[in-house]
């Protein structure tokens, strides 16, 4: 079980950006949701279908009628604000945040607070928060909404849980044996001393050096090897039917 | 200026997404779209209203009628899907990914090809593509839509860019100079030694090392120190008024 980070949503007013939020953060294994005074019913009809099958989160989300109430188990709070407010406190990253949440999250539970759409945390909220997580954007085009922040944080924090390095031990491609590999080359070398591809005899080894290469270069499969061997045989069949006797 | 990339849609079917496509583009500060055979029209007031002023992004998307037409000065292709295909195939995590595109990015051309939201790119397609882009996600619950891939995609290239340094040379906190740190605690033992905060003399230096610790700690600015300083005086100044004579 890797440990969970809370995510705090006050006063959203989207039903459709609740449900963007569940399903962002089932998308990495977060399930701690707590809302603030939704100015909506969280579970809308349009949370649920935005939450497409994480609309499990929206019925065990937690509602509190304050910040304090939401955040009183917690350790460490961090803010989200889309722009850079004039208060004296830690911005970090996102990157940057996250390493510092993984390693606090190890002994403490931390929370992250996501304001109203339209107007973000007010800075009295902010002002209780240990740190704010800033999401890096082009300085010339900055608009991030309520379930891209989530998304993107879901995200970084996933990245460091056990889970995302259990995502990617499948798919592996199985390549040849070289004994396999090492037929298809004699096969094809000598088709080509029989069609005297290399024209001059001189520069066969050169030549011949490039074209294995290419085709170590790919890393070929037993499957892959044998699609190859019909490939030429296909062509030498229909060279040979069209090619005067 | 920074590499680009190049973000390719192929039959896109709803204008909301290829909307919030552009919007995420564009905070990540990329902005070759390209769109095959869609089936909308890419500048539907849906479209626009969810790019809330990246609008100019669905103005210049270019249109093509088949992926071929769509990638052909392209260099290297990065096919994205949501599950895996039984295919041999180099499937490279997002992270990963993103490492080997901006290494190839100095001196080739990348395309990065998003399937219909429904289906997926069909398998067709991604045997084009030179490798897949898999987006980590929880194995149990993995629902990843077009837009939210495009950002995911988007922020990973953002943070090997030139522009995301340059996001983060701002707030910071200016520190107290030593001068004013030494006059507030110099107050503070003062006021101390007069109300007999320590009662055991023989336990002050312990105590006051751990009470100097909490202010070091904190970081704290001028203007910190000025309103703790104001505290302080409130405090001794309704005290001394509520003291009987």
């Amino acid at each position: 079980m890797n440990p969970e980070i809370t995510f705090i949503l006050v006063r959203p007013q989207l039903p459709e950006n609740i449900g963007a939020v569940a399903r962002a953060m089932a998308n990495f294994a977060l399930h701690d949701l707590r809302i603030v005074n939704p100015l909506c019913d969280i579970l809308d009809k349009k949370a649920v279908a935005t939450a497409t099958g994480a609309d499990y989160l929206l019925g065990n989300a937690q509602v509190f009628d304050s910040v304090e109430a939401a955040t009183a188990d917690l350790h460490w709070l961090y803010g989200t604000c889309a722009t850079m407010r004039h208060m004296i406190k830690e911005y970090l990253p996102l990157p940057i945040a996250i390493q510092e949440i993984t390693e606090q999250a190890e002994s403490a539970k931390i929370g992250i607070l996501f304001g109203p759409e339209r107007t973000g945390l007010e800075n009295d909220i902010l002002s209780r928060c240990h740190k704010i997580i800033q999401i890096p954007v082009d300085p010339d085009f900055s608009s991030i909404n309520l379930a891209q922040a989530v998304i993107l944080i879901g995200y970084e924090w996933f990245k460091q849980t056990k889970l995302f390095e259990s995502n990617f031990n499948h798919g592996q491609t199985t390549l040849a044996t070289q004994a396999t590999t090492q037929r298809f080359l004699d096969d094809l070398e000598q088709d080509l001393d029989q069609t005297n591809y290399w024209r001059e005899i001189h520069k066969k080894p050169l030549m011949w050096q490039n074209l294995q290469n290419i085709f170590t270069r790919l890393q070929l499969t037993e499957q892959d090897l044998r699609s190859l061997r019909g490939v030429l045989q296909s062509i030498k069949r229909s060279t040979s039917l069209s090619e005067p006797d």
